[in-house]
């Protein structure tokens, strides 16, 4: 077996999709069948909610995304105002993008490690392992410590995992954010809400435990999930026409899609999410949600017919096509960012 | 199109696996090879887990499982205290378990309707789908709308996920339970805790939005998804020797994998989980937890590889046989329940 | 690394049908939602072709189903003349069963095998590997060359590929079957004829290879796919009622699916295939035969649409059961054998 | 219902590589995590066999690709001598390029044909479907007659497929190709040899059928697949040096990685094939060849371990990348042409 410094050799390196325009690659597969056909249908669609300057765009992230080289997509797409707010698993967010901020960095794995033989060695190294792909446990725990260190300074009473994230990120503003693309920072500057349903399920579980134990019986950070569906459905509220760019399937995906019957719940006449795309592995024959077809969503009165395409592929190579067709297409250039996070502060309850 | 009476007319019924002795059948299938010999396997080792008197068993739950027929399994398995605590997603024990207690029922779809290409026609009939399964969106429509109820008789504070649904076992146990299986009452009735990390993520987050909108400036309910993961972790700590049985993946895997680690974060040196084993239909190679493998969790610290098997299949093919050859063993009757929620009430935080 | 003996220790063991009445179970599924509910259809659909004696049943074989366990699965169907006709991969045919017949076995890899890394290790040892079965080798290398011994012995001229498998069944009553369930041995004894259209695509190619280069300019052995195509579709117009039980896609789906066409071809007005169940583990997205509908199957005018189920599972899992099922219904004792070899010998071109 | 001619109107276009320059992007994609890393090696191994001028390079098709748009990279890689040989299924090089290049073509299916809700209306149309793609069926039997004609002027005797598909070839030269890009055209006119190890399984199958028919007891054309196996063997013993592009698994993955064990067989020791790419979306768990792991292929001893690869991806997305890179590398302009069907002539046994 290496040593732990030589199997951490390698970063993993965030595509960038400014650099090559797929336009016409995209276009030719529209022509084509199967998921090149999809995939060309899901970046037009993706393309037409960035053209369309009513609609709120929502993207939802599930898998590991950014540790498998994702990151500067969503940063490109925040700086470019084709996001105005994201819905997330905790590990994207917390343990890989702002870990990354805080100066660390995803390794590649060597191939026979993949195999799953060697975890036992790597558990005796701190290595944790995302299939192909490695991270420090130790600096992984740093990460985990600065969770508790936020919270700590945080008033003691109920927060949505927004209230938090913003934390995270105004922590970043502070102390220096070192690496040169975060969501998690390039959302806080430019007031997009990030939002974490089930926010414990992360590195920032092990910080808030640590927190609240540490507190005994004074007054505590609490991670309400239910003010995180509170704020979410007010932007749907406040901005009716809406786009889902999803990414993996799980929490984010319903929380989000569930916005418009939270609306009518509050007595909002909201229309469906007028744009939904959906990149997914998943498939529909297990009933699970995350396979679940967005016509499936349509009977549930939360996902329009008329723009909504699935496409079965794993993320990393899909998302660089669709999310660079929009970005080469330009449209964004129209856009103003909705800086929505000071729409919530005020609305909050709590 | 035919009437929403006509379309709701075949409920599903849930399997009963005490009624067929499945052991030599599973038995011959570890002699085989591929998923039959895995399935034997995680059978052969949920029968450890069962025989351990040590062990406490920790039942994870993604995916429309109670609406798909198998209830009564993990109903049987809680009265036979083959289950110590559930980790679930909020659709499981609330729009499904919860919805059938309030004496509501799902339906089989026709062939036709899995298509998707009758959604709207249902959308209009205020019908939702799951594949090829059917709900009266009315009737869960009174199952959001009882939640706030629930919500509006708590004290206004943090609570974890657990202490509400076990109000919502109180509930029944008050108004009448309307099934004669129902998992959030058998829990309660046994004090088995039942924690769902993403609570809002289901009908019950209606309830909650509702009830905290209603509220105002007022003192309101919240979910705290940290004190869910501190609740938790105290019961590893407790009792250090613990298996896992996992349908699906999400939110509920990964969520009682950490607590090993979250253990530590406290300063107490648990064990890796001793047995594991996975039900699901997720492959390795989006890198996405629900695929990870048990392996692959043994490198974080979480899994021991001793004990563990993944099986790759459906649920509803796969839980009967592995959940009836556990029952069939009959090693449950040495077990005595662990009525864990007594342990829990003292130490909860907030 | 341990030796070849160590390694080749555990045989594989044939489930036996006979043995768990799975009706019941089954049943139950019927009224569940998911793969259980398809399953329990796809094998009232079984049951049904059985109970039909105008249907003619056509068993498909396609993936590494007898070295997995499921020999005696299909032996006892022919036995109880649930299968009229078999069309399958050469692997099982030959590699697999008439190997087992040869008095060899499949063995039992240890888990750490099934990863590949030890696959360099095994190319050592001369052992083959299915996944998580091992091979001998050498025995199979006996098996390769007991294919040339009968093609040595056959007239020199074209024969299709049932001709040749009926030759094998032929060597194996003269020199002695060296196992209790063979399906090329009992379908030679019970007039059952086996198709496998891409015959040279196994162990028998590299007999038939030999044997053509030692022939030199002689006349030889040929395989011709054309002739079992035209067999296959005289026992269409002889008995036109038809149903497909198909384990797996690939070649054996679509040779079985096309004779309806054929038959057409040859100016007889065939039905089409009446019953149709697939198992498969194949989905629909990459547009492959494998995993397409059989839906989409009966746009080429080749499967009905009334009774048709796709089951969507790995074959050790689904076998059992649903063969399990037709078996204990017994409506096979009411069915004659149709011994569709005799019908052929004489129409048979060349 | 729309009619027939509205059915068809839009025809599948086929992609063409050639247009956009997509190194930089996969060489982004090496950087990464899970597909996209995998794809980027295999477009390295890929140039690598482009490279290594020794290297004789096979095609294996498996899949509706030519129907769904890749008919042109196949057919530039023949121009580009980046093919030295080619093993498909039938349909693709029959039912699909030879239809083509009779003048017909395919055409996008409408989102709502998917369902299969409609195949019932499409079979009264005379309208084939392939998941998302339609064929005039009226047209298709026009390519059945024509491999009877094609059969009919053979000599009545064994044949290799591919004597039979350069006979294809030869009719096309003859009576005009017409469309631009044609596999079996240009493979005629390049002396690249193509092989359908089961020929009969296609359209094809039926102008063979027929013509056997006709023929009665006169000489006949016979496709021998032994032959087929003899003569790729022939070339491996030839040209040492092997690389394996393979797309799909299937009939045609097996046949080309046997003729390693095929030339040990008649005595000469060839080394294992090279260099192997896979893209597939079969997977592992079912233990059948089309999701084996080419690490398991060289437990058989048919693939070095030193340059395997495999991709899990849907073909129309991943071939484009994979193929256009080793396009753009240029690499390709350094080779010539091997012309193999010239070897084979002399050397075809029969």
């Amino acid at each position: 077996m290496l040593k732990k410094q030589e199997l951490l050799a390698t970063p993993i390196e965030h595509i960038d999709i400014t650099k090559t325009n797929v336009v016409p690659l995209v276009d030719a597969m529209a022509g084509m069948a199967f998921s090149a056909r999809d995939l060309a249908r899901a970046a037009e669609i993706t393309d037409r909610m960035v053209r369309d300057q009513d609609c709120g765009i929502i993207l939802c992230l599930a898998g590991s995304l950014i540790s498998a080289g994702l990151k500067k997509v969503f940063v490109d797409a925040i700086r470019c105002n084709m996001v105005d707010a994201i819905v997330s698993t905790g590990a994207n967010i917390v343990d890989q993008d702002f870990f990354e901020a805080l100066g660390y960095k995803h390794y590649i794995a060597a191939e026979a490690l993949k195999s799953g033989m060697h975890d036992a060695d790597l558990r005796e190294l701190a290595i944790d392992r995302i299939y192909d792909t490695l991270i420090d446990e130790d600096e992984l725990r740093v990460c985990d410590d600065t969770t508790k260190i936020i919270a700590d300074e945080l008033e003691g009473r109920p927060h949505s995992s927004r209230e938090f994230i913003r934390a995270m990120g105004a922590y970043l503003d502070k102390h220096g954010c070192k690496t040169a693309d975060s969501i998690v920072y390039e959302a806080y500057k430019r007031e997009v809400p990030i939002f974490v349903p089930a926010f414990s399920d992360c590195s920032a579980g092990f910080g808030l435990v640590a927190h609240q134990h540490a507190r005994g019986d004074q007054p505590k950070v609490a991670i309400d999930s239910a003010k995180d569906f509170y704020e979410l459905t007010q932007l749907k509220i406040a901005n009716p026409t809406t786009g889902l760019f999803m990414i993996g399937g799980g929490v984010p995906k319903n929380f989000a899609q569930d916005i418009v019957v939270a609306a009518d719940i509050l007595g909002h006449e909201a229309p469906m999410h007028k744009y939904a795309v959906q990149i997914t592995v998943a498939d529909v024959r297990d009933g699970a949600l995350s396979g679940s077809t967005l016509k499936e969503a349509s009977s549930w009165g939360k996902v329009d017919l008329a723009y909504e395409q699935m496409v079965y592929s794993e993320a990393t190579m899909a998302v660089p096509l669709i999310m660079g067709y929009a970005y080469h297409k330009g449209h964004w250039k129209q856009r103003t960012g909705r800086e929505w996070n000071k729409l919530l502060s005020p609305v909050t309850v709590g």
